[in-house]
C-alpha cells in the first residue's frame, strides 16, 4: 500500500468515509439498545448482540480513523506522509471479533436442537477466524502474487460458510411465524449479498485500480459492506424481533 | 473559501457558534432520552430518532469545531491560518445521515398505508440524498458560477421534498387526534421554514456577502437552522407524543 | 482584562475554582438525574430540566477551564501568557442556553393558565437573552465608561425579570400544598439572591479591584454564583419535588 | 515539596498509585450504583450518595495524575522535573466536597430529629470546611514550622468532629434494627481509624520523611486513606442498606 | 525488558493485541451488564461483580496500550524507543483488584456457611495479594536468577489458592440444582487452566525467548489468559446465573 500515492481529494474522501462510518455505527448501537424494550425478553438477546456489533466496530473505527489522519499531514493543498503506519489490523481484528457474533446471531435464528446449535457455532467460528487470518497477510503483502493467493485460500474456508448458512438460513424459514418469513428471507439474502462484497473489495488493486485510486476504493468498499452487514443488518434484526414480539 | 481573510472577531464568533451548537445539540439529546418514559410506548420511537438525529449532529459540531480550531491559530490580536484545512464535509456527511431519519420520522407521523409509507421512505429518501450529493460540490468551490449552478441542480429535489411533505402532512391532519392538530400544523410550519433556510444561507457568499463576512454567515446561519431543524422539531415531536399520551 | 497580570497564586486559585465548579456542576447532575426515580411522573420534568442545567453548564465549565490552561503556561515560580485568549464567551454562551431553562422551570412553579405561561415564557425568555447580550459586549471591554455603559442596559431587563420573578412567586404560593410553602419560599429567595450577585461581580473592576486581583474576583465570583444559582437551586427543586410526591 | 528529590522507582510508584486510586473509585462508583436496585427506597439515597463520592473522587483522582505526570519526564533511568506544577490543592478540593457529604451520609444514619439533622449538618459541615482550609496552608509550605502551625489549627475542627461523630454514632445505634447494629459499628470504627489516618499522614514529612520519601510517603498515605474513607466505607453502607432493606 | 530489540512487526502484533484486549473487555462489560435484567435478583450481583472485573481490565488495557504507543516511535519501517518506560505495574495493579474480585465470586458460588465464608475470603484475598506482590520484582527483574527467584516464591500462595478452588468447587457441586452441575464443573476447569497459564507466561524470558520475542510472547500470553480468565469466565458465569433463573 503505497500511501505517497493518495491526492488530497481521495485522503479527504476516506477521512471522511470512515468519520460516516464511526457515526452509523454509534447512532445504530444506540438506537438497538434502546429499543430493547420494545422487545420480548426472549429476543432481546439478539439485539443486544446486534447493538454489541457496531459498538466494537464504531470503536475500530475510531481508531482505524486516527491511525488515517496520524498517517498523514496536509500542507497547503496537498498532503505528506509523517511516517507513522496507516494500521489496517484494526479492521481485521474488528472482524475476528464481530463475524463471530454475527454468526452466532444467525445460527441462533435458526433454532436448532441444542447439540447442533453448539457444534455448528464451534465449526462455523472456526472457518471464520480461519478467512479472516488468512485474509490479512494477502491484505498487507506489497505484491498482487501473494495477495491473490491469499485471496483463494480465504475464500476456502468462505465459501463453507456462506454454503452452510444459505441451507441452514432456508432450512429453518418453515419453524419460523409467517409474519417474518419474508423479512428472515431478506436478512438471508443481505447477508450473503454484503458478505460477498468484502472478497470482491479485496480483488480491487488486483483488477484495475492503482495507487491512491487502489487504496480508496478498498477502504470506501470494506466501509459500505461493514454499515450494510453490521448497521443495516442489526436494524433487519430488530423489526424481526419486534414483529415476532407482536405475534406473541 | 478564503479562511485567511477572517479577523479575529469572525473567528470566535464562529467557534462560540459551533460550541453553542455542540451544547444544544447534546442536552436537546439528553432531553429528549429521559423524557422516552414519559410518553406512551407506541411513540416511543419516534423520541427516540429525534434524539439520535441530535445525538448525531452533536457528534458532527464536535468535529466540526475541532476542524474550526486546528485550522487557525491565534497570534496576539489576530490569526493565522495553519494549513490545516477546515473540513465542511463533516456538515454534509451529518445531514446524509439525518435528513433520511427527519424525513422517516415526517412519514411516520403521516400515517400512510404500509406500501405507501415505504414507497415515500424510498423516493423522499432518495431525493434528500441526491439534493445533499449535489450541493456538496457547490459548497467546496471556489467560483461563483459553480457555487450557483449546483444551488440550482440540488434545489430540484430539495422543491420535490418540501412539496411532498406539506402535501402529505395537511392531507394527514384530518386523520389526527384533535388535541395535537395545532401542534402538527406547527411542526409543519416549522420543518418547511426551518429547511428553506438552509438554501438561502448557501447563497449568502452569492447575495454581497464576501472575504470572512460570508463564511461567517454561512457556518452561523447552517448552525442556526440546524438548531431549528432537529433540536427545536425534535421539541415539537416530544411534546405531540406527551399530548396523544396523554389522549390514550 | 490584561491576563499578564496575574500571579501564578492568582492563576492557580482560578484554576482551582473552575475545576470545582466542574466538579459540582458534574456531581449534582448526577444526583438530579439518579433522583428521578423517587419523584412522582408529574414533577420528573422539573428534575430532568434542573439537571439538564447543571450538565450544560458542566460542559461549559470544561471549556473555560481549557481555555484559562491553554491562555497560561506555569514557568517555574511564575506565569506567563501564552497569547492564546482566554474565551470569556464560553460563560455568556452557557447563560443564554441555562438562564431561560431556569425561568422555565420557575414559571412552570407558578402554575399559571395556560396561555399566561406560554406569554410568560416568551417575555421573560425574551428579556434574559436581551439582558445577556447587553451584558457581553461591556464584559470583554477595555474601558471602564464601556463596562459601566453595558451595565446599566443590561440592568433593564434583569430588573423586570426579577421583579416578574418575586411577584408571580409570591402570587403562587396560596396554590401550593402547605408543606412545600417554605421550600418555595426559599427558593424565591435564593433565586433573588443569587441573581442579584451576577450584576454585583460584574462590577468588581469598577469598584476597587484591579489587573490579576479584578480578573480572579470575576472568575471566582461568577463561579459561586453559578453555583447557587445551579446547583444548590436545583437540589431546592429536587427538595420540593420529593415533598409534594410524598403529599400525593 | 521538592519534587527534583524524586527517584525514578519512586516517581513511578506513586503514579502507579494514583491509577490505583482512580480505578477503585471508578469501579467502587459503577458497583455503588448498580446496587442500587437491591436497596429498599427508603435507603436508595444513602447509596447514591455514596457513588456519587466515589464518583468525585475518581475525577480528582485523574486530575492528581494527569497533574503528576505533566510535572515529570523521564529521560532513560532517571527523571526530570518539567517546570508545570503537581497541583495538590485537587486533593483538598475533592475534600471540601466529598467530606460534607460523608458527613451528611453519618448524620442520616444517626436518625436525629429534623432540628437537629439540620443544625448537626451545619455544624459538622462548617467544621470540616474550617478543618480543610486551614490543613492547605500547612501542605503546600516550605517550612516545618507552617506545616505543624495548621496542623495544629486544623486539629481544632478535627477533634470537634470525630467526637461528635463518635458520641451520635454510638447514641444512635440503641434505635436501629438489631440485625445492622454491628455493621453500623463497624462503620462508625471504620470512619474513626481512617479519619485519623489523614493528619498522621500530614506528619510524616516532620517525622523522619525527607525529600522524595516524604513526598512518596504523603501522597499514597493519602490515597490509602481515601480509599478506606470512601470505597471501602461506601461497600459498607451498602451492605447496612441491603441487611436493613432485607429486615423490612 | 530490552524493547529496543522489538521489530516493527512485533511491535505491531503487540498493539494490536492490546487493542483486541480493550475491545473484547469492553465489550464482555457492556453484554454482561445488559443482561443483569435476563437473571433473577439473587443471582444479579455475580454478574454486576463479573462485568466490574472486565471494566477494570478495559481500563488498565487502555493505559497499557498508551504507555506502549508512547514507549516507541515507528520511522520508516522499523522502530525506535522513545525514552518514556513501559509500565508494566499497570498489569499487576489490574491483577490486585480484579484476582481478589474473583476469588469472592468463586466463594460465593461454594455457598459456604456466613463464617467459613469471611474466613475463605480473607485467606485467599491475601494469598492472592502476596502471589502478586511477589512476582512483581521478578516481572521487571533484569537477571534471570532474579526472574525465576520470585516465580518460586510467587508459586506459594499459587499452589495453595488453586488447591483451595479446586477442593471448594468440587466439594459445593453436590450443593448445586442439576441443571448447572455441568457449567460449574466447567468453570472450575477454565479457572484452574486459564490461572495455570500465567505462571506458565511469566516463564518464557527463561525457556527459550529471547528479546523482542520474549517481550511479544509475555505480552501476549497475559492478554490471551486475561480474557479467558476475565471475559470468558464471566460469560459462563452469566450462563450458569441464566440456568439457575430458568430452574426458579
Ligand atoms: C473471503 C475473503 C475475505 C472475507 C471477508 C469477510 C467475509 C468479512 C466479513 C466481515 C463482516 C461480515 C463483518 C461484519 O461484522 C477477506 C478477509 C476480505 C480476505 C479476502 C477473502
Ligand atoms: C436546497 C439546497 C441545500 C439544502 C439543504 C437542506 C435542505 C438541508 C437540510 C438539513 C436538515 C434538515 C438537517 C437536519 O437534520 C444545500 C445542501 C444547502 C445546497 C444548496 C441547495
Ligand atoms: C444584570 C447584569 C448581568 C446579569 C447576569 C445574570 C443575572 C446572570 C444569571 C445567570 C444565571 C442565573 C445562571 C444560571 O444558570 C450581567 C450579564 C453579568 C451583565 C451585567 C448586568
Ligand atoms: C486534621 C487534619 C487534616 C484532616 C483531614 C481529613 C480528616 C480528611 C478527611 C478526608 C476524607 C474523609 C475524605 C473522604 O472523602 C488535614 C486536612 C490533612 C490537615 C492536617 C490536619
Ligand atoms: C503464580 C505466578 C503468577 C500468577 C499470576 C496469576 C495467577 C494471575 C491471575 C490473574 C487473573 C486471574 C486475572 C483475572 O482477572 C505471576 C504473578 C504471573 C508471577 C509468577 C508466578
Ligand atoms: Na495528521
Ligand atoms: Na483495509
Ligand atoms: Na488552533
Ligand atoms: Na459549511
Ligand atoms: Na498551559
Ligand atoms: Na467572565
Ligand atoms: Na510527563
Ligand atoms: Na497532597
Ligand atoms: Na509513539
Ligand atoms: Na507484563
Amino acid at each position: 500500500m503505497d500511501l505517497a500515492s493518495l491526492s488530497l481529494g481521495q485522503y479527504t474522501f476516506v477521512q471522511n468515509a470512515f468519520s460516516f462510518g464511526l457515526a452509523v455505527m454509534a447512532a445504530a448501537t444506540l438506537f438497538l439498545w434502546f429499543s430493547r424494550s420494545h422487545v420480548a425478553p426472549a429476543y432481546r438477546m439478539a439485539v443486544t448482540i446486534s447493538g454489541l456489533v457496531t459498538a466494537i466496530a464504531a470503536y475500530h473505527y475510531l481508531q482505524i480513523m486516527l491511525s488515517w489522519e496520524a498517517a498523514f499531514s496536509v500542507v497547503g493543498s496537498s498532503i505528506e506522509v509523517t511516517g507513522s503506519p496507516f494500521n489496517q489490523a484494526y479492521r481485521y481484528v474488528d472482524w475476528l471479533l464481530t463475524v463471530p457474533l454475527l454468526l452466532i446471531e444467525l445460527i441462533l435464528v435458526m433454532r436448532l436442537a441444542r447439540d447442533e446449535t453448539i457444534s455448528k457455532s464451534v465449526w462455523l467460528g472456526g472457518a471464520a477466524a480461519l478467512m479472516i487470518i488468512l485474509g490479512y497477510p494477502g491484505e498487507v503483502a506489497e505484491a498482487s502474487g501473494t495477495r491473490f493467493t491469499f485471496w483463494v485460500l480465504s475464500m476456502i474456508p468462505f465459501i463453507y460458510i456462506v454454503y452452510q448458512l444459505v441451507v441452514g438460513l432456508k432450512g429453518s424459514i418453515s419453524n419460523q411465524p409467517e409474519n417474518v418469513r419474508g423479512l428472515i428471507n431478506g436478512a438471508a439474502t443481505l447477508v450473503v449479498i454484503s458478505w460477498l462484497f468484502y472478497p470482491i473489495v479485496f480483488l480491487f488493486p488486483l483488477i484495475g485500480f492503482t495507487g491512491g485510486a487502489a487504496i480508496t476504493a478498498v477502504e470506501v468498499g470494506y466501509t459500505i459492506a461493514d454499515i450494510v452487514a453490521k448497521a443495516v443488518f442489526g436494524i433487519l434484526i430488530l423489526a424481526i424481533a419486534i414483529r415476532k414480539s407482536e405475534a406473541e
